[in-house]
């Protein structure tokens, strides 16, 4: 998606250890042209697939996944993060490494809203080692639900975990794709 | 706003310490036809108030304030939660308890998203006790930006801070407000 490339390109910095830091218009303060037009091209790219349910995990994923499920007139449904390991109650649960922070953490929905008869996408902020997409795959695992597709504000590609995915037949819909990045040049694939 | 009070109506579950459930379309699971109407009913109300940024906290308050945001087509910034005290580099923060999980928490936000400038509207999913409000207020005043006023989907009014604050002048306005509720009947100010 054009919009994100440039938005990228503009306000985007590289910081050491691979990070892209995109507080100005993503992840901390939210453009919302940009938020709107990104959820208009993943309900573009996912129209006709029957989705019922938007999966996202707290808290930058959400205001994409809002903007995604208002568009496509569904509801939308976040994981919620938890550091302990006991989870109570009726939920799914998954364990999800996390490299930025250096800690595991759990996510958890509760089963009351991912049902069998939901065919859901997920959405997520980025995509790096694709650790929080395969936990949020098991989720719907645990379900037994459909899961359609994974739209994607910024993957990071050359970790390869995005293309890993695709080769085992999950469709994934980046609306941009980092092939590299340094201080000095990102560069998107084409 | 008709359509909140309805569904909390349809789906609300009033649990033992004041808590009002409503994970099944608000906080968990975002019924989007209501965020819709609620990003939509907020904008109207603040019409023609300059508001520039909407100010929220993660991660219940990230869906309305993006719903919110869109409609009004200004910026939506989420303040952080950290258990730890020890905040880096160039940020507002403000200590708030939470009653609900019995800790003290920092809410921050950079410095660089919050300006002098700014006419800020807090947006928020509850209004009960004020504390997580007070400390978004807090960094409204740190930031030296303007506090045009706040928007939240519900309000406890049985508590008493929301009407506290608008005794002190804040424009506080509440999709729902709730004057009384028990397992078998809950009463909105009319």
């Amino acid at each position: 998606m054009k919009q994100m490339e440039e938005m990228i390109l503009a306000e985007g910095q590289v910081l050491p250890g691979d990070i892209l830091k995109v507080g100005s218009f993503l992840n901390q303060n939210i453009d919302t042209t940009l938020l709107h037009q990104t959820g208009d091209e993943i309900a573009r790219l996912y129209e006709g697939c029957g989705v019922s349910k938007v999966l996202t995990i707290e808290a930058s994923g959400i205001a994409i996944a809002a903007a995604a499920g208002m568009t496509m007139g569904v509801p939308v449904l976040f994981a919620k993060k938890h550091r302990t390991s006991n989870v109570d109650g009726d939920v799914y649960a998954a364990k999800v490494h996390s490299f930025t922070h250096g800690v595991d953490y759990n996510i958890v929905v509760s089963s009351d809203y991912l049902l069998p008869t939901d065919r859901v996408l997920i959405v997520d902020d980025f995509l790096a080692n694709g650790h929080a997409l395969r936990g949020l795959m098991d989720l719907c695992e645990q379900a037994h639900c459909e899961m359609v597709g994974v739209a994607i504000a910024i993957e990071k590609c050359f970790t390869g975990a995005g293309d890993e995915l695709r080769a085992q037949g999950v469709r994934i819909e980046s609306m941009a794709m980092i092939e590299s990045m340094s201080a000095h040049e990102i560069v998107f694939r084409s």
